[in-house]
């Protein structure tokens, strides 16, 4: 599209350890014309999660890794600026994997359009989109909550947790969640309204959890790895359920620490499962149409961490590595002219 | 019954690493008469089993520990001498809970005829007693094995292992033992017909497991726990079940080592499940009535160490936790009659 620049972040160099600013190349280039089926999109909101972290590795994973000099990829959320394809007009605001740039050519069937009026749109990257998805499928696929039962959710202001652990509550079970620091553990017990929250930066955490779970935990919905997973693990009742949804605390290590003795899964029958979301792709429509109307009456609550600027990915992922962000971390790329 | 003494086995105290025979008592004391609803036998053979290590600890476990002073518990098979219910005469030939002890009062709910015709007695004790629905519980409702996946299985030639590879190989399964030794690692090719099997003693297991699965490994039976496990762990697919049955390498040691990181798990999306066989109590006719034609017709293999005399219990028992054993370990205590 002549004289339509665009700018994105491609992969400089793997990194080593945290993600730099300078593993990335700010490229510019002119945005392509969309060819038939095609649509040109402008980037408003680009959504930063924890998986991202893998896409850098050149580790075996469940998905292919960003090459060097690729483009970063990513969920996001555009405008339709340029339309080959009937299904989209320009004004059209659509959800996708997009990737980290201010301007997409995306194929018509790779894009969701979205209702401007059914939720903020930014809603539809964090307990709407992607991460309320996970918590949905984990809980439905895999925790199985039952009422009466304890529920424990680490990184419990997430994403993922702060969706996962409403619906536990939503089940009728005790909640108890595992956040770092103090602000964000009222958060989780005052607006999430879980039954307790555990600071995971006291020093006995061991402890801290025992005391917060008298009955034991029968589900743990698990984000976190380390030092929070050998407490919840250690306190698993029989026949409990272990969501692995993700290990955020080692997602920056090149070698992996030791986990568990899994002696205790056998004597207490336990059952460990790995989540993908995108393995169930009907939870994405379901999740949508059974939580859109709990986020416009309110019942159901999330916060969000903000930054702007495409050129500020990076440091946006740092902080959702690190615990840095509260609630879904986003990247504003432009204004939402709608 | 005035005159008739039975021999029992007590804990005299709880074992520190391997059981020794000083563990044990020998205590003789005069055979009670059977109470109403009560029958008295005497014992013929009595089952030596991995699990039986958990009992000697104080440890938390999904069973009460045997106490300082008390017989050691067991399944065992017996002939009833006497009998004070109507459901059992003398002569009968029993299988039950008997504990470590050559003749025992038993409530009669808690025993089961058996058809000493249908099978050689001490079968009941092995491919189709407890041993045996564990494993088919285990492929059942946790390995859920499809024709053409593979299926690894620890301890192979052991009184569980051999059951469940023979049942993956039913379901159209490449089936890969691992053993300890080659005269194991023969017969469970040879009798067994696994498709392959691995000598855990050789120096590299990791290299050698790696090529007999070149798809990688569907289903882990898991009997054993240690540098087994992490060989096989290292080698799953993206969603295999891992059948979480015993960890018996680990069985005699007071601390337990670390075990896998668990990111794995996320991004293969496995599922890691523990089983003990009492949980579905309708598996144990379910396995005898499918079995029984197999273990007649002789398609269903299995082998059998036996020691003779109830004190050599302890013996026995440290064979079983240091594979010294071949297949199923039975100690005869009497003669059977029958």
């Amino acid at each position: 599209m002549a004289g339509l620049l665009r700018r994105s972040l491609v992969l400089r160099r793997r990194p080593d350890g945290e993600p730099q600013p300078e593993d990335f190349d700010i490229v510019e280039s002119e945005v392509p014309d969309p060819g038939l089926g095609e649509v040109v999109t402008r980037t408003i909101w680009l959504s930063i999660d924890p998986y991202m972290r893998g896409r850098l590795s050149d580790r075996a994973s469940y998905a292919t890794p960003v090459q060097i000099g690729e483009v970063m990829t990513g969920e996001s959320i555009g405008e339709v600026v340029a339309s080959a394809d009937p299904g989209f007009a320009a004004g059209d605001v659509v959800v996708g994997s997009r990737g980290w740039q201010t301007h997409s050519l995306s194929k018509a069937a790779a894009l969701t359009r979205l209702d401007r009026d059914a939720a903020p749109l930014q809603a539809n990257l964090g307990v709407l989109g992607m991460p309320g998805t996970t918590a949905y499928s984990g809980m439905k696929d895999i925790g199985n909550v039952k009422a009466g039962e304890t529920v424990v959710i680490s990184a419990a202001s997430g994403a993922v947790g702060s969706v996962a652990g409403q619906l536990a509550k939503r089940a009728g079970a005790r909640v108890v969640g595992i956040a770092g620091g103090p602000e964000k553990c009222i958060w989780v017990q005052e607006a999430l309204r879980f039954d307790d929250c555990v600071d995971h930066r006291v020093p006995h955490l061991q402890q801290a959890l025992a005391d917060a779970c008298p009955n034991g935990i029968d589900v743990y919905f698990e984000n976190v790895g380390g030092e929070v997973q050998a407490a919840a693990f250690a306190l698993l009742n029989p026949f409990a359920r272990v969501v692995m949804c993700g290990m955020v605390a080692q997602y920056n290590e090149s070698r992996f620490p030791p986990g568990p003795n899994l002696g205790f899964v056998v004597g207490k029958r336990v059952r460990i499962e790995g989540l993908i979301v995108s393995d169930k792709p009907e939870r994405v429509a379901e999740w949508r149409a059974l939580a859109s109307p709990w986020v416009r009456d309110g019942s159901l609550h999330y916060r969000e961490t903000v930054v702007d600027g495409l050129e500020n990915a990076p440091t946006a992922l740092q902080m959702v590595l690190s615990g840095g962000n509260f609630g879904k971390m986003l990247v504003r790329v432009g204004p939402d002219r709608g």
